[in-house]
């Protein structure tokens, strides 16, 4: 299995930019599950592009439960969700044919698949695949919501202009949670406009998000190989464009000393806690009760309008490129809301191993 | 499994701080691998206490292969190796008893084996475990050099200290294998003195380090889930402290252009390179040819002489507590080899899946 | 992962007989490999019921490939086909409600999904569901194909009548795979009036399958615990009805001595065969290039026409029922072409792992 | 992982018949499991040969514990158990060198392996390596009793003679946990006679097994792929010597009506119960509370002294050969321990997934 993820809900992603459906299909959730269309609704509306220097492909996002589900409710059988692929505007992306776009997948998809790769917008490496996992994801949020964890990524820096971080996370995770553009504080105009200045230029920005899982007992993950940390990195690194992933202070420990990296345990009302976070709720790979804070690296979108250098990977020749079509120069704040669905997915996955595949069964019907 | 990584080539740990042995159990390497015991030896005294400032604990680290070789060859059926645990000192740890040490994983493992955890010398959790890894990854990073691919791992930092970064990745990987304590630029003593600082304060360092992958074809890895950065950072947020992963720019995407992030192709000699290497030689999740680069980042040693605040866990109450013992003020030396290992181990399991099991066998006995 | 097998080529089952869509993930063919539609349809006709005695639900078993191929070749990326189920009559089952059918899973899926599974037409569990895996095992067959590796599957039992075992299995797989009703012998028409005779009794009949795969080199498999048997078998005992598989010999050794049981090994043409065949293909686990023969006992279908005595299982009270609807007296002959789609996903998958994942990979386009 | 079996609790075996130790290591049982070294080696015991026309080949089964236990419990982390191997008469075997003995594993092995394997006394394929599974499957076996599930294997038939099945397995599983030759009536003596019959010829006999496993309740297994009798023969069929596998009726499935074979349900005291258990406990993969029974062919022991023809698999000759040195001419006494330990590993994991890590754990420390 190499395009799945999670031991005991398992989740398979299939599909291209340009091929008649794209979908996942979910092994699987309880059953008696909230299948709620409306919630998965809101979930693709978060990670569809919205004019202002975005994507100017319209994905209509109507999904389709297939199997799975009845009457508003898993079975507890696979659920496959599909999602149409409708505004399929293939002419945009012929002209690349055999030159490889810098940064993108181009060359090593051709290294990898022979030539027989789907080459049509991005094939299966395209970012829409992404709208099926969130489609899925908000179902296992939801899931996870009923159990009291919650959890919310924001935009913590885009092109250099700053947000703040967590303070007061399971306050701060429920206030962005109904937020198109998250931020905690109010930046959201400063990054926009920082956007628009790529856009201008025909350039792209990157950008750092940060997330926070609020609710988790103590003691969950696996000393050896499945860490938190390990789990969460493995389905993050698979989104496209993130290239770093830390936790707690992250690469700031490395200029810090034991004494001030140090979480020290306190008693507060008959739980323990710590009084700085800097491991992000994580000792030795285990939840110790505190909210679980990581950020990612997003690095620029490659697709930029400059001309660039590059090769012809057939001819094997130096070539230049111009991208033409349509792109987002910052795709950060559509990236959240797909790291909120793999980490809903990974975290249901581990409680649904420690707690038994029933764990999030509804009442019996 | 959870102990567990890889799946051609399948690494299982075993063991504890204090039990009668550690161990790796690998399912399973080719048939034919050479399995040199000297290259073993040397590969453990990388990773061992040297004294300055570092554990006094004296681990022999006499290993034993117990099965899935004879005559120096692997059978291709699974290879146990174990190392004993000679110098065990149980009555430094017994005044732990239900203090839990800051940052170290003894209140959480308390969650997750409800008291039944072994509990001598951080148990299961210790960094002792990963001597089995260096062991077993000895034997894969000799295959992987039959077939041209080497890889090393230098002290980017320490305690604020900066090495360079790798340029000619190249040539440097195979300077920094003779070194002890692996840096590009001579900053050993800086470094060293950093470290006898913390220790003189009863303090820690943390630091990062800097990994180079270099010879591996182009077309290695997956789109989803099974990128290369995903399978590189699940294994590496396994070993002890390393709380980030970052590959090329890392965390530095955030602050870049698309124009100056994307990394121009150009033919060199008939090969397709590129002239920058931001995305650390991968493109989508798959390889692209230039070295793979990433870095991580070390807390310092949790285990510190100075006083901290704590909680016993039993009785719910806080407390106070001073570590005695032995412990090292800094890690990240000794981390080197351990990431070496995890790497090795990772792409000689992900080539072996591609090319198939018996691509690292030896010629037909 | 649970409706999963395989793992270089994990094949991924969904749906259920009412759903709007049953269907199949293959994670992943080779690039490059054949998706011949005609082919696929064939081994769908080859399952689909037929009239005499048979099940009246007419399927129309048009397939889609939604993702994983264009211009009639996998792209190497995960291939989903859909089939719609069109012909669903749902007020035959209404009246099973709560009665548990006899040897059918309706009390078990109750007590494993609490109510929630999807009742109509025996949901997940329905035996149309194996159309899914008959048409993507139809392009692993055709892969097989290329690389000299065929099977079949033929009708060796039906009632109590019986045709002849495998003599000259090379040939034989070739001759059966084109009949509707695989036999060696002129036993169709005696084996289809067992069949009306039960029909007309409003009873059912059981059978025995037997099964070839001729073209394996030696070398295949695994001792411990992926040995062929085991790997066969478990993909086997999921097909609905079978509740027997022997390799070789079988429940035959039992009275057998080691003298008789004993495959002799000779020399014939520079390649070593066996005189015999009791071990059906297999020494240790591993293929010994001899063809591998199994056979499967299948119960006979558990829904007759006749009154039989049941529980009410919401109730918890015992009930007398009658099955009406549309049911097979003999599912044995429909059986055959979903061991034969099942075994080649098996062995192609065995095949990947042990070849590389490009071993089916057509020439580079 | 191919010498592993499980999901939640996994088991991989290591060593080979003349290795310094073969071993097991589970990952992981719950924490706070009882670890009883008596009840481990009475299993032992069972499996040992013992004299009467068994090998002479004396395993002192001296088994030690070296992780994953402390004081009696399991810690929850990766079990580790060691057998060493003592007794070793390597001589006896070097006769064989490169002739392949008739129906053994030396030919595929040659031919997997590529010359490099262990092939002294079979190596990784001998019989030995059952030894660990035995112990540990003790382990999981004590677990299950815990929860009220009981089971055991029986010699059903034996060259020809012939045991009754199970009746009321309830009772007769209890029966036969104290025999060293379980049988359900008295035939042991003749069974024994048929055995030294065969020794005298220099022949070996086959047998079959019947094992009942009691106690589960409704609701335990998958309909696709994970079905009871998947996960079971999947793990039965790597045992040597298994070459058939039959669920409750079995092949008699093959000459029965539907109205024969189906198992009517009722209402015993408010259970629901099957009148007859022709499906041996399992409908749709699933049990259904009713004993599971199932059946194993075993084949004669390869190893007979007579003469018989084979090759030289290096010269690639016809060749005549006589097998000297210790042999058992039955080992189905000594097959039932093996089964009962993979049921019993197996059985265990599917309720660990089913009931989370935690189910068998003992009470708090």
């Amino acid at each position: 299995m190499k395009n799945s993820f999670g031991q005991s809900i398992t989740v398979t992603l299939f599909g291209e930019s340009h091929s008649p459906y794209i979908g996942a299909v979910v092994d699987s959730f309880a059953p008696g599950v909230i299948v709620d269309e409306e919630v998965i609704r809101a979930a693709l509306n978060k990670r569809r592009p919205r004019g202002a220097g975005e994507t100017q492909r319209r994905e209509s996002d109507e999904f389709r439960i297939v199997s799975g589900a009845v009457g508003g409710r898993t079975t507890g059988t696979p659920l496959c969700l599909l999602i149409p692929n409708t505004d399929v505007k293939s002419e945009d992306y012929e002209s690349f044919s055999s030159l490889a776009r810098p940064s993108h997948a181009d060359f090593t998809a051709e290294a990898k698949y022979h030539g027989f790769q789907d080459k049509r917008g991005g094939g299966h490496f395209s970012g829409r695949l992404t709208a099926a996992l969130v489609a899925v994801g908000a179902i296992a949020r939801q899931m996870l919501g009923q159990k009291g964890v919650y959890l919310g990524t924001h935009v913590l820096s885009l092109g250099g202009v700053r947000d703040v971080k967590f303070t007061d996370a399971e306050r701060e995770v429920k206030d962005i949670a109904s937020m198109d553009f998250p931020v905690l504080s109010p930046v959201e105009d400063e990054m926009l406009s920082r956007v628009e200045e790529a856009r201008k230029d025909g350039d792209s920005v990157g950008g750092v998000t940060e997330t926070a899982i609020v609710g988790l007992e103590p003691g969950l993950g696996e000393p050896w190989f499945d860490s938190i940390e390990s789990v969460l990195s493995h389905a993050l690194f698979s989104i496209g464009g993130i290239k770093g992933v830390q936790f707690g202070a992250g690469f700031a420990f490395g200029e810090m000393n034991g004494s001030e990296a140090n979480d020290a345990f306190y008693v507060d009302g008959g739980k323990i806690k710590t009084k700085t976070n800097n491991n992000g709720g994580i000792n030795g790979g285990i939840t110790n009760g505190m909210p679980i804070i990581f950020s990612c690296a997003v690095k620029p979108t490659p697709s930029i309008s400059k001309e660039q250098d590059t090769v012809d990977y057939v001819k094997g020749e130096n070539a230049r490129m111009r991208i033409s079509g349509r792109h987002d120069p910052a795709i950060i704040r559509r990236v959240c809301p797909v790291i909120d669905a793999v980490c809903a997915l990974t975290i249901a996955d581990m409680l649904a191993a420690r707690y038994g595949t029933d764990y999030f069964c509804g009442a019996k019907k």
